[in-house]
């Protein structure tokens, strides 16, 4: 039923999309992903999800990184199940919420192709509408692609397309530029444009350190402890406060 | 001839390589490309170049480019003409010397396969010996493969692998960690052993901005204004100092 839904009625679909994207999981000062506990809690409790189904991709070592991630959903009172110590196209179609954490979005992608989970979470979390959470490289493979990460290319991917989660890219760990650096590399602002100069129209929300991005079917909103800012080709950078209503991102 | 020689002896081959991989053009305190100025010039005329092919595929204004690279060139004394106003694979087959620029790697290694000059290029560098002259995306793509670019992805290449002039990577415009930043995104050195974890062996070079590093035939030295740091699978990274023999990275 909800199949046929999904495919007749495009708003359906988006209806029961319900996504919460971080652009880091540390913040200065701030206990791993604790700033956004708030948050995140909110998000499963409100969807009765007892287990999160984790996503370690993106770092080499997933059982290491396993016992990292489940201290703080532990003392939320969640359980964490890693998709490594099982099968993982079956894992995602029993998971009750996503997890996918950061590290190297490359090797992250790359990943989610070679086990064919790409198609598979994207239907999980439009389709059945399980929470996603996702943070830094986590969030850049929630966009439509991942050519905004700040990440090394360290492995080729089939396809910088991604889960498509939302119609728009996210640069994670979005930094201002340094006008005291002497360093003459290209500012994040100035990379960021050279992809929009690449594209016919887009939009591109760089999120700084503790800002998170809550989408909750059609509605976009920016939370978290600061504000972010976003390109739009053709048009200067604009900044976003925390609070914003950032729903017309999702409009493709 | 000088065919046959190739093919039958790789020391031939690469006896004939000259190379001159800047790891940006600008630098503090100095004029564009200025830094760098005795080596280019020195390679330049100690093989009678009088006309420099530019390549400026890695910025998307490819005039303004072109108006910029050739102003400390014709000061120096040498002409330049820039692929992109001429038939880009006869213009390489003729060239005396080639110069690519900086700008975005991933568009530069795209454009070199779009338009069929990966190999036409390793030829001439490798086969007739011509100089090659190239500046951070520009060394990059002189490399083996564009794994460690700090660039952001913002086209799709057919690959990842670039023009193979050596046989290891280079990481321009490389930068020491900065232990008094709140940022949490990781540091240079940790996206480099990113990529070391996905290699059975492997070098990297990373060369802050000011350093150089100077190929003749199966000989490398370190040049420029300040040292360099590399990094091998499995080992401590180490620093090098300007004037040092890197020879060793050039065996396959």
């Amino acid at each position: 039923m909800i199949s046929s839904r999904y495919h007749l009625d495009g708003l359906v679909k988006m209806a029961k999309r319900q996504l919460l994207l971080l652009s880091s999981s540390n913040v200065h000062g701030h206990e791993y992903l604790e700033y956004a506990a708030k948050d995140i809690c909110e998000l499963l409790t409100l969807n009765n999800v007892s287990t999160v189904l984790f996503v370690p991709y993106a770092l080499s070592n997933h059982e290491e990184y396993l016992k990292k991630v489940e201290q703080p959903f532990r003392r939320w009172g969640f359980q964490v199940e890693s998709i490594h110590n099982q099968n993982p196209l079956e894992a995602v179609k029993q998971a009750e919420a996503i997890f996918i954490g950061g590290g190297n979005t490359f090797r992250l992608l790359k990943t989610l192709y070679d086990l064919n989970l790409v198609e598979a979470i994207n239907e999980r979390v439009l389709k059945n509408g399980i929470p996603y959470i996702g943070s830094s490289a986590g969030t850049n493979v929630a966009t439509r692609s991942i050519h905004t990460t700040n990440d090394m290319p360290i492995v080729y991917p089939p396809s910088f397309d991604s889960l498509n989660l939302v119609p728009f890219n996210i640069n994670p760990h979005y930094q201002d530029p340094d006008d005291g650096s002497k360093h003459k590399g290209e500012t994040r602002e100035e990379r960021i444009m050279q992809y929009l100069e690449e594209k016919d129209s887009s939009h591109v929300l760089g999120l700084r350190e503790g800002a998170t991005l809550s989408v909750n079917g059609n509605t976009a909103v920016l939370k978290g402890l600061i504000g972010a800012r976003l390109f739009i080709k053709g048009q200067k950078p604009r900044e976003i406060d925390v609070g914003s209503d950032l729903s017309y991102l999702l409009k493709e």
